[in-house]
């Protein structure tokens, strides 16, 4: 490989504080950094300080991508940032797809550097909601049918997991939370925890527990994360609890 | 509230690199750090020193969380280490129950800090696996009936999550890991990718791709994390490539 790395870093949840060592020190290494202007407003400034900038607007990861692999093929050390995991409905898929696609991969040396993930971000923040098996799911049709992302939820509902909704509502897309709701009152009672979380770790961070029977879903938006309970989770004072089972075990 | 604080720390995979500027900070405030030996390990000496250490063993959880939570209410800040992530098949959980079972909720500040989970390390060392929907899923059967186990699989496997085996295969459990590849091969083709990644981000790192078909469980040890494609992933040279769907996007 004759070519300069090119790194796909995962910023974490915004906080410096979650960036880890290892994030940062891909990003010191890049003479360039690509990313969606919001990512790049998460990027400790210091680090873009006298590098080639490249931003591009939500939706455009395809030039985004693009404009990263000339720049390492160039020879420049290049970083493409995403919020919380590169792995995680980020761009790790899409590098390895344009690398691909041009033919690239013997060229060009990826390296994915993992973060911490905004599910982990907001359970942190929600107390133990997880704990056990869970089941991330997108609700953006964009590019998955919505047939496909309805068969999932209600699968992963029927199946007791812990579910993870990512993307939950934008302005182009206000309806399909709603149906989303009303397929996990199929499968939860009315009092099962959802915990809301509205930009964890960052300025104007908001956190709340509500009863499914009662979820207002006008206050969620594309900087929420939803994590709806399993048949065991409990609301537990500001908490959102989803117990592993201990308690279980002694009784029997 | 009276008491010094309750950190549950995620450590990440292992790698100091991977700690993040927040849990550095809690472990650095702590005067009391309790975890089970392994994550003690993996926690940077510099952090422990001059401290008291509660070492537990494995499946001794309960008094290691009784004891970190009696170490908070004398009045020293105290962390409970795990590693990945504290939310993710790990002590926040347990940490939460403890406090609930004594009344000790109003009392004891409890601050879950965020860590790069097993799933997120694993996935950027395969390149892109994940990508999309996943589930993740613990074949463990300490706590989970092993038919609420088997009954998550085959849902996320037929709704196509990628999905994420945690504990896949330890000496006490050596069986569980065939059962869940048998079912895995009724739902996925023969030539799905299967990552497995031992010692994520540590000394003695593993990371390969198989063929579900010719998947050798026997390499699989309780240090392992296997990630199972969905229908559309594929290997692609050294890595597992999830793709989001950006191809079918300009095909259509």
């Amino acid at each position: 490989m004759n070519n300069a790395p090119l790194y796909v870093v995962g910023l974490g949840p915004g906080d410096a504080r979650c960036l880890t060592p290892q994030a940062r020190a891909a990003l010191d290494r890049a003479q360039c950094i690509a990313g969606y202007q919001l990512y790049l407003d998460l990027t400790p400034p210091e680090l873009l300080r006298g590098k080639t900038v490249i931003s591009t607007g939500m939706r455009h990861e395809e030039e985004r991508c693009a404009a990263a692999v000339d720049a390492a093929l160039a020879g420049r050390p290049t970083a493409l940032v995403c919020s919380g995991d590169p792995g995680v409905y980020a761009l790790a898929g899409l590098a390895l797809e344009t690398l691909e696609a041009r033919d690239l991969l013997d060229r060009v040396p990826l390296n994915v550097v993992p973060g911490v993930p905004a599910v982990c971000a907001a359970a942190a923040l929600l107390g133990a909601p997880l704990t056990h098996d869970f089941a991330c799911i997108s609700l953006s049709d964009l590019l998955t049918p919505w047939e496909t992302i309805q068969r999932r939820l209600s699968a992963a509902l029927e199946a007791d997991f812990v579910c993870v909704i990512y993307n939950p509502r934008s302005k182009g897309r206000p309806y399909q939370l709603g149906q989303a709701l009303a397929e996990a009152r199929r499968f939860r009672r009315p009092g099962c925890p959802v915990g809301l979380v509205r930009k964890a770790f960052r300025p104007g961070q908001e956190v709340s527990v509500h009863a499914l029977a009662d979820f207002d879903e006008s206050r969620v938006d594309m900087l929420s994360l939803l994590i709806i309970g399993n048949s065991e989770s409990r609301a537990l004072g500001p908490y959102l609890l989803t117990p592993r089972g201990y308690a279980n075990k002694k009784r029997s």
